[in-house]
């Protein structure tokens, strides 16, 4: 399974980072990852919006599935995200692309794109910390499929 | 504000460790925080698991309220989780406590006990990540509380 991830905004924590890595490398034997990280916009809110979300629809792939992160998307239990992602794996589907928008949040193109609009929390998150939970959740997905306890 | 954060085991992971410290720090001005880190329990599940929700009843300071975290709770959104906070400070609670379970999980015990049951997600994520998404949430609910705004 190919996934990528597009992000807004270089990770300015380093906690964060080192989150990031540690979850990127455990996900190595279940998937192949490709994480773009595309600059922030600038200028007003709206027009840097635009801009991230122009940026954003250059950067998915190809025939991939599309699950872009929204607080209003859907809230999903991690048993749920993985049948989700082997419901794509066995109807063929082998790329899947995640989205997380920046400090802003997405443009409306972007979230028309979705395939599949998922929230982590009805909280708002900061957009960097999502990052590492989505690793870890991609992670905990890759584990319940092939029925593997994974535990705290 | 008085907030005593009740969590079974040292937190083993650097980076959460880092997010903890960091979080911390930014909550000083707002409240007084006071992290009780209980000893993880031993032997059979069961057992461990009513060892430790012993030693949590023991350390729930008096005449707090108390807010247990678990995944069956209720979702709130960050303003209404600062609405919360902002109702108990106004009807004379000066002390919250929030709890944490270890691996395994919480005893029907400690469960029994809260005075309210949250959940961050309906996600699994680890026992260590919901320290520091608390912490953040903590000062996300206090700058909501006194209008500044927060982003990202």
């Amino acid at each position: 399974m190919n996934i990528t991830i597009v992000q807004v905004g270089k990770t300015r924590t380093n906690f964060i980072e080192a989150a990031e890595q540690e979850y990127s490398k455990r996900l190595q034997s279940d998937a192949k990852l490709h994480v773009k990280t595309l600059k922030s916009g600038k200028g007003e809110v709206a027009k840097m919006k635009e801009d991230e979300g122009q940026s954003i629809m250059e950067a998915i792939p190809e025939n991939s599935f599309v699950i872009v992160l929204h607080e209003y998307g859907k809230l999903l239990t991690s048993p749920e995200f993985a049948e989700l992602i082997e419901q794509k794996k066995n109807s063929g589907t082998s790329h899947l692309t995640f989205i997380i928008g920046g400090t802003y949040g997405l443009s409306e193109s972007v979230l028309k794109r979705a395939d599949f609009t998922l929230s982590f929390s009805k909280m708002t998150f900061t957009h960097e910390m999502i990052r590492p939970l989505l690793l870890e959740q991609l992670y905990r997905a890759f584990s319940i499929i092939k029925g593997k306890t994974y535990h705290y």
